[in-house]
């Protein structure tokens, strides 16, 4: 439209009337709007044009951290999808507090986003049911709303992926494979754990996990802890690209232990032995959760989806050591 | 302002009537809702009425890539001050073309921003200029504008960052040091460049100097030309953490070869050797630029100020090998 508009020598609100059969231009610059489009083959973007009608073209989204790797590649993906239909992106990092998640979506609602995709911090989204009723649409990335709230939502198959890592660890000789996981109350950690814990069965023993914010510190006390048991672990299995790190980190300079990680991160390759990995991809679940966004917008009003993501393991060397 | 309109069952909308003296609310409920503002201890935020006053107190962020770890953690950074001055942030990444920082920069306008931080991917901002007449702020972060346009800026310090790691090198006994840079178009890549070769002097040699786009196929084919020449190098700066990356994942497997990135990235402190770097912080940049646009969205008329921010070499191994 741009380019008609310079081409025709107007303001691209007098195309966007010409278009859209408005009134309020002369015929004679009509005229020349439409010879312009002519001239330069114009076709009226029809998914564009929906999204304009009534609507703000702005999507707000949320996740935890933008400083986060996983994140960060979720949100370049989401924001690809965005500008593709012509669409502004406003977002927030929600620090993993479901007060500030709330704050986010309520001052993106409160400008009027068309839709939302959110990496939901809090269990209670409730409060997002005016929203919905009023129109707007929204799609949850990672974890699932909480209960009470039917939503398009895509997770990565994080309960299959633990137990992959599980089977893989059990496979090289280890009996004893501990979890070190991000805190019990995330979606995804809960999930990892239930896959670790599936996967072991009788060999499952709580004093083998420990579940909380990955930090060096803790990290490091957990694995002195379960060391010092009197059957030790023989094989990790972390949760998370940040556990992963932490558990690296705290490990450095000692012995290397056999080691499972959910979630790549890059130069996990270039370590000495290369970090054995549960791989999901950030930037396809953005890309598919701004896309059911998208369809919903176009008028899609079929039920709610739920897509699960497959997730694959990498050998790399360090999930492969011998007890 | 929300808990008093709870605390008063009032709109959010009436709370904001009462604050600023507006008219159209019953003397009842104005008494009402300074009795909760009483109770509340409530007092105005200057700064955000301020902000608020004509203004949509949206804030518009360009950046590279969101998904470039330096340009996250910069996000981040921005983010926070954005929130904190209870504002919103749009954002979108250039990919380094020129054509879409200004297409995201005039549509952000067109949104009515009150205030850019820019990270720029073209060297003409001219088309800026309407903007800034208009009121609208405007600072530059990590490179400059093009010429003929006066913002504020914020850089690292990239040539003096560039001449510590040369130096560092040299005092290592090396003569020959190789440096494999970013695109020279990009600003900080050819400040980094020019860092590089005032600290070598006489020692400069332009067969030792390869920039374009780091990727890891370039990348083994510049060092395998450069390993190839009657006098090699002993020694690699690696100009940004892409390039580093991308000449340790080709030296992969191969004996080490002294090196300084600039930039510090994860787990550069886990490899073998551990990665000396010169660290500059994203976060520092992302808070020091958007601190500076609020301070001339409440009135500071200054001149354009340039900001450089010091940077540090953080030695780890790789750095002090020998020639």
């Amino acid at each position: 439209m741009k380019d008609v508009a310079t081409a025709a020598g107007v303001a691209l609100k007098t195309v966007s009337r010409v278009v859209n059969g408005e009134p309020g231009v002369h015929p004679a610059t009509a005229e020349r709007v439409r010879a312009a489009i002519d001239r330069l083959g114009y076709s009226r973007n029809e998914s564009a044009r929906v999204l304009r009608r009534g609507r703000t073209a702005t999507i707000g989204l949320v996740i935890e951290d933008v400083a986060d790797p996983f994140y960060a590649g979720l949100s370049r993906a989401v924001e690809e999808v965005v500008i593709a239909h012509d669409c502004l992106l406003l977002s927030g990092s929600s620090g993993e507090e479901p007060g500030r998640e709330r704050e986010l979506v309520e001052t993106f609602c409160a400008r009027r986003v068309d839709g939302l995709i959110i990496v939901p911090a809090g269990d209670d989204h409730t409060y997002l049911r005016p929203e919905l009723e009023a129109g707007t649409k929204v799609a949850f990335a990672d974890r699932p709303p909480g209960a009470g709230l039917a939503a398009d939502t895509v997770l990565a198959d994080n309960a299959g992926g633990a137990g992959q890592a599980v089977r893989h660890l059990l496979e090289h000789g280890h009996h004893r494979i501990a979890f070190l996981g991000d805190a019990p109350g995330i979606f995804t950690a809960a999930e990892r754990h239930r896959g670790y814990r599936d996967a072991l069965g009788g060999l499952y023993d709580a004093r083998l996990v420990a579940m909380r914010p990955p930090a060096p510190e803790t990290m490091r006390a957990d694995l002195e802890r379960m060391f010092a048991l009197d059957r030790p672990p023989t094989a990790l299995f972390t949760g998370n690209g940040r556990c992963t790190v932490a558990a690296l980190r705290a490990l450095a300079g000692q012995r290397p232990v056999a080691l499972v990680g959910f979630d790549d991160f890059e130069l996990a390759d270039l370590l000495r032995p290369g970090v054995t990995v549960v791989v999901q991809d950030p930037a396809w679940m953005g890309r598919v959760a701004a896309e059911l966004l998208f369809r919903r917008l176009r008028g899609d009003v079929g039920p709610p989806e739920h897509i699960q993501l497959p997730v694959r393991l990498v050998a790399r060397g360090s999930g492969e050591l011998p007890p």
